[in-house]
C-alpha cells in the first residue's frame, strides 16, 4: 500500500532517533513525531472528525504544519491546505467547497478568520496551533495533543489524502483530489532522479500550503530528513539558516532564488553545505541561474516541472544540464525529462501526438495523475480526456525526450494571426542588463487583434527606455514577437502564493470593457 | 499506472540512442529495443497468444531474455521464467501448472525439451531463440520478429505480469503471481536506497530466470542502463567483461562473490570501474565480504534481502554499514533496513509483534507483496495471513530498524529443547581459516532429538579436523550451538539456481526412515 502515514511509521522504525523537525525553539525526533501525530489524530477524533472528513489549515510554515499533513491521514481524514494570500471570500469558498469541519489556524490568520467566521458554514471547530494566548472560540493545539494516541487508520492507495485548490486569485478555484498513491507514488517516481540520502537536512522556506513544498515534506518523511522550518521565505533568514544548520537541501521558486542570489549580503554567509537546490513552479531566466551557479558553486540544481494535478512532478532537469556550454548546452531552456512512470506526450487539438519539435499541449499519464476535481465532473472529464492529463501548458519534445515549455496555452498571444508565446518574449527581455522582472501579456489592438505588451521592473539605478528594450529584443527574436508597447513600474510584479507572476491581474485592466474572451 | 512496458517506452523516449543490450556480437539501443519488442509481441499474437496467456522461457541469459521479459507484457500476456537447473519432470510441472502456451528455448535446452515434449500438454508452440539451425518443431525467433509491430497492450497496476516459481527442487513448486505494480513498485521503492544514474553500465551474470536478476533488468529499463549480458556466471569471464566494458554495476549472489574475489587471476584485471555490487539471495559470510572490500576497494556493496513473494526486495544494507569498525560496526551481520513503502514486523506464532531484539517470523506489507500463489488459495491465505506476508524466515529487529536474520524458521534446529539457528553456527565455522564452504543442519539424535551437524568443504591444501573446528566454535558460540558431528567433503555443496545451498538435499539422507516431520 502506498501511504503517507506508512512513511512516518517507517521513519520512526528506521530513524527514530533522527531529528524530524526543528522550528524556532522546538525540535523533535521521528519517533516523537510519529507518537505526536498519533495523539493529534486522537484529538481530531475527539473533535468529531471521522473517516474521510476534511480538515483544513491556514497558517505559515511550522513543525505543526507537517504534523497536520501526516496527522490528518493518520486519523483517516483528508487534509486541505489553504493559500495564505487569499482574501476572506476566497477562504470562505475553499472551506465551503471542501466541506471542511475543522480549521487549524495560526496567530497570523486567527483574527482574519474570526472576521469571516459567520460565512464558514461547514466549519465546526477552529484549532489554534500557536503557543500562547488562545483566541476566543478556538481549541488550543495542546488540547488536541492531550488525547490518547490512536492507531494509524491505515489509509492508502486510492484513498483520498488531500485536497489542493488551484488558482483562487481569479475565477473559481478547483479542488484537486490527490490520493495516497498519487502523492507517495510521485515521491517514489521522482527520488531516483533527484536523489537523496537518508537523514539529509532540508530547509523549508517555500509555503507548505503549495504542493511544491508539500512534496518536499513527503520526501522528507520518505527519507527521514531533518527538517528545518522557516515561517516564510525571506532571503537573509534563509542564508542564516543554511549557514547555522549546515543545510543540505532546499526548494525555492525562481523568484525566491532571484532575490536570494542577488541579495547584497549573499557573500557574507557560509553556504557551502548546500548541495541540492530544487526549483520549479515557474521557468528560471537564464541570467538568474547563471548568477545562482556563481553564488552556490557546490550546489546541484534540479528544475522540476509539473502541476498540482500531477501531484506535482512530471519532469526534472538534472544538474548536468544546467550549463550553457559543452555537450549538454541548449537543454537549460528545457524543463528536463519525464520522471519514472510518467508517460509524456504533446498532443494537438484532436488528441493526436505531434511530431518532435512541434508545439502542442503537454499531456501526461502516470500513477501521480489526480483522481479528479472535487464536485466538478465535467472539468475532470475535460482535464483527463482520453486518459491523458491535459496540463494546459504548451510545449514540445526534442529527440532526447527533453520537454520545452513555451507557455501556458491559454496565455498565448495571438497577434496578426501569429501565435506568440510570452515566455519566449520574456526570455529575450530578461537578457537585457537593466531588467529585474518582466511579464509579457496580450492586450487589445485594433490592428492586430492582440498586441504583445511588456510590463517591466527595471533594476535599481537604471532607466531603460521602451525603444532600447524593443531594439534589444529584435536582435534575438522575430519582429512579430517583440513588444509593441512597454510600461515600466517600480513596485514588484504581483505573485501568486506559489511564486508565479499573476498575469491575469496584469492583463485585466487592459481588457476592461473589451468584448473578448481572452482573459 | 505502474507498468513494465511503460519503462521501456520512457527509456526509448528519453534515451533512445543509449545502448540497451550488448550480448556477444549483438547490440541495440533503447529505441531499437522498444521497436523490437513491439514486433516480438506482434509475433506472439500471430502464434495465438492472447490477453493473459502465459509464455515461458528456458534459456541462459541473453539479450533475448530481456526482450522476452518486456515483450510478453507488451503483447498483453504473462511471462514465466523457468529455472535452468530443473529436471525434466519439474519443467513439465511448471509448464503445466502455469498453463504456458508458448515456450522460448535456447540451444542449451532445446534437446532436453524435445525429449519431454510429449509431457508438455498445454504447450502449443516452441520458439527457438538462438541464431543458427532451428531444431525440428520449433518456430525461429526471426519469424516472430518479422511480424508487424503492435501497440503496447497497456497492461499495468494489478494486472498479472509474471509467474515466478519458488522451490522446485523438493516438494511442490508454487507459482508466485506478481503484478506490474508489484514489480515496478519494488523498483521504485528500492532505487532511492540503492541509487543509480541513468545510462549506467550493468553486467548481468546472475541467472535472469531468478527474480534477483529479473529485478535488475527492470531497474535497467527504469534507468535506461546499458546492459552487458553473459550467458551465465563464470569468474574469469566476469572479470574480463568488467574490464572491457568499464562496467559500473553488477548483481551477484555471495557464492559468486566468493568465487570471484578468491580467484587467482582477480588481480590481473582492471576492475576500477565497478562502483556498485548488489548481492543477496543468501547471507554473506564476514570473511567473504572482508576479502571483497580488499579486492574491490572502489566498489560500494549493497546487500538486498527479500524473497520472490516480495518482488523481491524488503530490506537493503547500505555500503556505509559494510564495515567491522567505527560507529556503524555490528550492522554488517544484518540485512539492513526496510526499503521505502515496506512495513516490516517480527511476529510471534499468535501474530503479535515481539519486542525489539526478540526472534520471531519476519513479516512484511507493501505494494510489492505478491497477488498470491497460482491456484493455491489455502497456501496464499496462509502466506498472507492477517494482511502480512509471512516470509518463513526467522529474525529480529534492533532499535535502529536493522533486520537480523537468524535462519529460515523451518531450518531451525531444535536440540535438547534449545533452538539453534544454523546461520549462527555457520557464521562461526566460516571464521575458521581452513573452511571454504559449510552448511549446518539438524540430524536425528537419540539423546537430543536433533543434533547440530556440519558439512564442510575445506580450502584446497588444508585438512582441518572435526575436533579443531568444534574447539574453534566453542570460542565463539554457546556449547549447545556447536556441531556435535562434522563430515568433510571435497566436492562443492549443492546449490539452487538462485545460489542458495540446498540444505534439504544435504539433510535428507540422515532422515531416511526416521519418523519425524522435520525434513
Amino acid at each position: 500500500m502506498f501511504s503517507m502515514t506508512q512513511l512516518v511509521r517507517r521513519a520512526a522504525q528506521n530513524h527514530g532517533g533522527v531529528l524530524a523537525t526543528h522550528d524556532g525553539n522546538r525540535s523533535q525526533t521521528w519517533a516523537q513525531f510519529s507518537e505526536r501525530i498519533a495523539r493529534f489524530a486522537g484529538g481530531l477524533h475527539k473533535l468529531g472528525v471521522g473517516a474521510g472528513d476534511r480538515v483544513a489549515i491556514l497558517a505559515l510554515n511550522s513543525d505543526r504544519y507537517m504534523e497536520f499533513m501526516f496527522g490528518v491521514p493518520w486519523a483517516g481524514a483528508v487534509f486541505v491546505p489553504v493559500n495564505t494570500r487569499l482574501a476572506g471570500p476566497e477562504i470562505a469558498y475553499w472551506l465551503k467547497d471542501s466541506g471542511s469541519k475543522v480549521l487549524l489556524v495560526d496567530g497570523n490568520f486567527a483574527a482574519g478568520v474570526a472576521a469571516i467566521r459567520d460565512q464558514l458554514e461547514s466549519l465546526e471547530q477552529l484549532v489554534f496551533i500557536d503557543d500562547g494566548a488562545v483566541p476566543e472560540g478556538c481549541v488550543p493545539y495542546a488540547e488536541l495533543l492531550s488525547a490518547p494516541a490512536v492507531p494509524d487508520a491505515g489509509r492508502g492507495d486510492d484513498d483520498l489524502a488531500g485536497l489542493f485548490y488551484t488558482g483562487g486569485t481569479t475565477g473559481r478555484s478547483k479542488g484537486v483530489m490527490l490520493s495516497h498513491r498519487n502523492l507517495v507514488g510521485n515521491v517514489f517516481q521522482t527520488l531516483p532522479v533527484i536523489g537523496s540520502k537518508e537523514g539529509e537536512r532540508t530547509l523549508h522556506v517555500a509555503p507548505m500550503f503549495h504542493i511544491a513544498d508539500g512534496f518536499m515534506c513527503i520526501i522528507a518523511a520518505a527519507m527521514a530528513h531533518e527538517n528545518y522550518i522557516l515561517p516564510a521565505f525571506e532571503p537573509l533568514a534563509t542564508m542564516r539558516a543554511i549557514a547555522e544548520h549546515r543545510i543540505d537541501r532546499v526548494l525555492m521558486v525562481p523568484t525566491m532564488i532571484n532575490m536570494f542570489v542577488h541579495h547584497e549580503q549573499v557573500g557574507d554567509h557560509d553556504l557551502s553545505s548546500l548541495r541540492t537546490v530544487v526549483y520549479g513552479a515557474s521557468p528560471m531566466p537564464e541570467a538568474v541561474i547563471t548568477r545562482a551557479l556563481e553564488v552556490l558553486p557546490d550546489a546541484q540544481f534540479f528544475q522540476a516541472y509539473g502541476q498540482t494535478e500531477a501531484s506535482p512532478i512530471l519532469t526534472v532537469l538534472r544538474p548536468e544540464y544546467h550549463t550553457i556550454e559543452g555537450e549538454h548546452a541548449g537543454k537549460l531552456k528545457s524543463a528536463g525529462r519525464s520522471v519514472l512512470g510518467v508517460d509524456l506526450a504533446v498532443l494537438d487539438d484532436d488528441g493526436n501526438e505531434v511530431a518532435l519539435g512541434t508545439v502542442g499541449e503537454i499531456c501526461a499519464k502516470g500513477p501521480n495523475v489526480m483522481l479528479g476535481y472535487r464536485n466538478l465532473d465535467e472539468q475532470t472529464r475535460e482535464a483527463l480526456k482520453d486518459g491523458w492529463l491535459h496540463t494546459g501548458d504548451g510545449g514540445y519534445l526534442d529527440e532526447d525526450g527533453f520537454l520545452f515549455i513555451v507557455d501556458r496555452v491559454k496565455d498565448m498571444i495571438v497577434s496578426g494571426g501569429e501565435n506568440v508565446f510570452s515566455a519566449e518574449v520574456e526570455n529575450a527581455i530578461y537578457q537585457h542588463p537593466d531588467v529585474d522582472q518582466c511579464a509579457v501579456v496580450g492586450i487589445p489592438s485594433d490592428k492586430w487583434g492582440e498586441q504583445v505588451h511588456a510590463i517591466i521592473v527595471p533594476k535599481p539605478g537604471t532607466a531603460p527606455t521602451e525603444e532600447s528594450i524593443i531594439t534589444f529584443c529584435r536582435e534575438q527574436i522575430a519582429g512579430f514577437k517583440c513588444p509593441r508597447s512597454i510600461v515600466f513600474r517600480d513596485e514588484p510584479l504581483p505573485l501568486s502564493g506559489a511564486g508565479k507572476i499573476l498575469k491575469n491581474e496584469l492583463r485585466a485592466p487592459y481588457w476592461e470593457g473589451v468584448d473578448r474572451a481572452v482573459n
